[in-house]
């Protein structure tokens, strides 16, 4: 499997390889260096997907409404077969894709069971082949649909084992790798829970490749008799559905979205200042770099530029990628960039598209000073040692923190001045 | 607006930031490298976007079902407002937002018309506060729904003018500039044309923002009787649809889907070999770079040994991001990165994923040779020069040619041998 990096630390890969000499190590930034190995091409392998699932060692992250199953804001706990079999049955994937397919019933509630990799670090006996290690799998127990009950069920007997779903938006308290775990989860629970429905047709879609796409069936049983949210008569013949164009070739409507945004930490032309903006909504003195959406057909470098202008109205010139971050709010690819202004591109201008309440270029040394004391979260105090007044950051977490390390520090080529 | 390439010649941006200093020119890939400023804070501005539209200066681009309006393969060609009027009536963007939404009606099909941004290079005299340059709209003439006879209207005399819809799904002659303007507009009308319905809620949704979002509307006049194909009453009273999630809040299904793919050139610890792999569905010799799909909550540097790993066994230690380029088919932003392999982590093995027919370690020299005399698309004849049997690669519009020119240049750091 792939090296993995031990979070938070991004000391991994430390190989003395040429882009190690020339580019430093690498910033393994937070939801990022997840420990499992996703072995994605075996997610359509029934036969591995059923071995896994039942085996001793394998753990189940529950996501309700999307709030993840934790014995305490730093850790999450996990749940076993046998706690999630009143949910989930004794094998949802018993059956083939093309099965599963081809017995189509949109008013029954399937339940969404995510396979998320295999935690190779774990040697407790699962083995498929050359693939070992500990199998994890997440599962949806939102209440919803003719599975409301059983859901609830799960839910209950978690509580009574004094469990609990950590609420709020923000799990930045998470030990750093099974944030990644708890990013992978939500990211793809949230993409099969936000679309129920089929872009092209409109009609509603199956969950298949255990949980990591969803298909527009040709075929419906949901017209004829069935027993309350039971089993679907095979006997019988489903109705045929209206044509759709996912069904020819490859669509992406049917995988996972994942939307890319560039995030930047803007330097002057003599590399002396950073420019940074504040939205009207955040705390007193809090800055953050700028950040935006990529738009359709247009490459990092070029978002990168219009997103700084548009907000800024500042012209830059070189653009270079730094380091990326996945967010899982709902769906992000943060691609971090360092950028340099024009010299006669400095001028700060909001009123182009009026996002951020100010914007300003700030000194190198204030920079490393809030750094140092101003760092937090948005609805944290900010750190011991900070004076009132004091320019405040994002913690380190957020890749912006990493991005302003960087350019305070050595990225720009100059000896580090910390 | 940002400074804007002079492509197909990367050498823009040529100032002497430390940026530039340290890592070298930018590296603007075909696709990329747009001439328009998208102004992309006005496109919800009716009042702007009315205006451009009827502008002397405006150029309409013509798509029909993705195939551009050109004079020949390599130029595009432009309708004026005049002759797309037929299609998309006087003035599209009369009312407000709002009020469309309001009048909305699922059984009335309205033209795609799609604002692609000012070319500010030519100062035609279209002007908005501060704002100039020449307008550039785009606009689906795909015959369809209720447009279907207008539509083939617009067709036929574009083409009794001598002007073509040029067909085949890569456009790679087209000069950079346009290959650009052309991306842009591929992306936006094939997502329009992809989603009508609404993923949330299965729903028809409503295009908004000059073509670049679709909204889910809270009512449809459809369900009354309507003149045929004509307007709708707006003394009658809509049906109220079902509830959308998307209605709340902000929801990404609102808005265009990007989706980030890796591609990659990996050198081996030692720096001496660039390891490539072929697809049977190739022609013989021809090999390129790696690459694949971002999933979801995994950063671009996993997403990068993940797919190396499950392609050909290869383990990487650093990577480091070094351009990007849109690729329009459908919708891909391609982030094009260096990995190095760890010393021990050179074997391969092509039966974790068995995509590649081929994978294999090829020595500086090799590429640097099939960089002369072997790229070319993937239709066409290797160049002048090509000895049988030798190495093909793809050609310079493509990134992976461009990454195989980084590794075997300066970027590693050594001297370029060529
Ligand atoms: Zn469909
Ligand atoms: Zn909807």
């Amino acid at each position: 499997m792939p090296p993995q990096p031990d979070l938070p630390d991004p000391a991994h890969h430390d190989v003395d390889s040429m882009l190690s000499r020339k580019f430093g190590r690498e910033v393994a930034n937070y939801f990022s260096g997840s420990p499992l190995n996703r072995v994605s091409f075996l997610r359509a392998d029934h036969g591995f997907i059923s071995k896994a699932l039942v085996h001793p060692s394998t753990s189940f992250l529950l996501l309700n409404d999307l709030a993840p199953l934790a014995k305490d804001p730093t850790k999450l706990a996990y749940a076993t077969h046998s706690e999630v079999k009143l949910l989930i049955g004794e094998n949802p994937f018993e059956k083939t894709e093309e099965q599963m397919i081809k017995e189509y019933n949109s008013s029954v509630t399937l339940p969404l069971v995510l396979f998320l990799g295999l935690d190779e670090r774990k040697k407790d006996g699962f083995e498929h082949g050359i693939y070992s290690g500990s199998p994890y799998f997440a599962v949806d127990v939102t209440p919803k649909g003719t599975l409301e009950k059983e859901a609830k069920g799960v839910i209950e007997a978690m509580k009574a084992k004094d469990l609990q779903f950590v609420e709020g938006r923000m799990h930045m308290t998470l030990n750093a790798p099974e944030a990644a775990i708890y990013a992978q989860a939500r990211a793809l629970i949230d993409w099969n829970a936000r679309n129920p429905f089929c872009g092209g047709c409109g009609q509603p879609t199956l969950s298949v490749n255990a949980g990591t796409k969803r298909v527009c069936p040709p075929t419906d049983f949901a017209s004829l008799p069935t027993a309350q949210g039971g089993a679907t008569s095979v006997e019988a013949k489903p109705r045929e559905r209206a044509a759709c164009a996912t069904r020819k070739g490859v669509s992406n409507l049917s995988f996972p979205r994942t939307d890319p945004t560039v995030i930047m930490a803007v330097v002057s032309h003599d590399s002396k200042r950073v420019l940074l903006g504040r939205q009207r909504r955040w705390p007193p003195h809090w800055y953050s770099t700028l950040a935006g959406f990529c738009e359709p057909a247009e490459s990092v470098e070029e978002a990168v530029r219009r997103e700084v202008w548009e907000e800024s109205g500042v012209l830059l010139g070189r653009v270079v990628i730094h380091s990326t971050q996945p967010w899982p709010y709902p769906a992000n690819l943060m691609i971090g960039a360092i950028g340099q202004a024009l010299p006669d591109g400095e001028k700060i201008h909001l009123e182009h598209d009026p996002e951020l309440e100010d914007a300003k270029w700030v000194e190198m040394d204030e920079i490393r000073e809030a750094l140092r004391v101003g760092t937090s979260g948005l609805g944290e105090g900010p750190g011991e040692g900070y004076k009132e007044g004091g320019l405040r950051l994002p913690p380190k977490t957020a890749i912006a923190n990493q991005l302003l390390r960087a350019v305070t520090g050595g990225f720009l080529g100059e000896a580090p001045k910390i």
